[in-house]
């Protein structure tokens, strides 16, 4: 696998794929990685000759406040394992390269409001800005057939197909069902924030949109379903941010004649922030 | 030279001819096309084997109360007028080809707003933004190697350098000196909507532009050629939006030591809104 830094070597190496009739998967990822982003390789793969996935800390997906400055970089660390899993190419660029004219001020990427400032986006406004400004800036670097993205970020990935969509780029977005710990804990890099405590605490999550999904299934109405998860995610000890019932499709407010239905939720407990979310099919 | 409407075929045409190693040139105009516009497809083949001219009237960019409707649409002389220029592919989409989300509520490209929002973005909110997002989105269509644009839309021009930059979009901008009538009116869709009087006035416009460059070179304070050219524009029987003296590099208000300047200018005559610009270099 080669490790990249700068941007000619990653244009002339994909060219040089491109011109040998093979498809890249991109797999943009933040680092600090875990068994997780290892599948979206393995997924990646299925789709394409050739994986190029990147790591990078993207600022301007961060508030005032959130942890850029403490998010884990383990970069030796990563680049082992996406070798270990099939990876072609990492790219690690410094932040220069990717904001060439500074993080300050340069043309964003903005995505559609509705999708962008719910759900998370409401808790951490401009997130989705810069997510989509980022996202748009490795496709164009990468120019890749096929990009690969996690469903644990589920909003995110919408966003990104989305954007995919309405700025014409000729790229398949691929999501990937979210990989557990055996308790049902979500995989997540801020996982590694909890305490011991927290950490026995967290797969409550889980639980809770487990528990959602059956209450919603016997036909339980929307709104109680999210008033009394947000009761049990407390009730375990986390501090809720929202539980929130959305057709799988947009993010649209379920109607009754929806019925193929996502559970989100957002929580803090100690340091960490967790999401995760759950696919529920009325049908 | 093909006509295309459909993306897919004109993809399959563009990576035909990037397969034999052509590189790319593309050209968006908004049709209606002058010798200006033609101009632009020649500059292009001396960048590249192959040229693709886009023509479509961006409803985006277009504000209320603004010309989109009553725009010119002229697709079978603008088809002759590249065929002679030289252009290998028209690309003339309908509108739900570059909007399939539509037109209400979609992803945009934000150019910055010190770039945006001065001069014609004061004018026209909003404007740089259709203007950014459906360049983008032609960009991620044609995927060229150059994009070639008119220096007469300086601003924009300026936007989409930044634009290009900034989304790390692989392609060369080419800038290409504005052409003019014999009598310096710059050409333009929109002198179409002069009557023989107004045309008879606008000419004007440039004439103003170079006793404005003369009296900058010679010595006379920036904020007294603003204000006596604006006089002179109102004065010739046009009614000024603003005349303006920017570092031609990144339209920064310019201090004592900058010697590389650009007068900006827009006025309306009639039904009509035009603009132009002068260079003006001191050393």
């Amino acid at each position: 696998m080669k490790v990249v830094e700068g941007i000619s070597a990653l244009r002339s190496q994909v060219r040089a794929w491109r011109a040998a009739g093979e498809r890249v998967v991109l797999v943009p990822t933040m680092g600090n990685l875990h068994a997780g982003h290892l599948r979206l390789v393995e997924v990646g793969r299925e789709h394409g000759e050739r994986i190029v996935a990147s790591v990078f800390v993207n600022p301007t997906q961060f508030g005032a406040g959130e942890d850029f400055d403490k998010y884990p970089r383990t970069l030796d660390a990563d680049a082992k394992g996406l070798q270990g899993a099939g990876a072609d190419l990492l790219f690690a660029p410094p932040t220069e390269a990717i904001y060439p004219g500074g993080v300050a001020s340069a043309t964003i990427v903005e995505p559609p409001p509705e999708l962008a400032n719910i759900l998370c986006g409401a808790f951490r406004p401009g997130h989705f800005r810069g997510v989509a400004t980022v996202v748009a800036k490795l496709f164009n670097l990468v120019q890749p057939d096929v990009a690969v993205f996690g469903e644990k970020d589920f909003q995110q990935l919408m966003i990104i197909r989305r954007l995919t969509t309405d700025l014409n780029f000729p790229i398949d977005i691929v999501g990937v069902p979210t990989v557990r710990e055996a308790d049902g804990l979500a995989m997540s890099s801020r996982n590694g924030y909890l305490s011991v405590d927290e950490r026995a605490i967290a797969p409550a999550l889980h639980g809770c949109l487990v528990d959602a999904a059956d209450r919603l299934r016997a036909g339980v109405l929307i709104d109680d379903v999210e008033c009394g998860t947000i009761r049990a995610v407390d009730g375990a000890g986390l501090r809720c941010e929202y539980v929130s019932v959305r057709r799988a499709a947009d993010l649209g407010d379920p109607g009754p004649s929806d019925k193929n239905l996502v559970i989100l939720v957002a929580a803090r407990l100690g340091a960490a922030r967790l999401i995760d979310n759950l696919r529920c099919n009325l049908n």
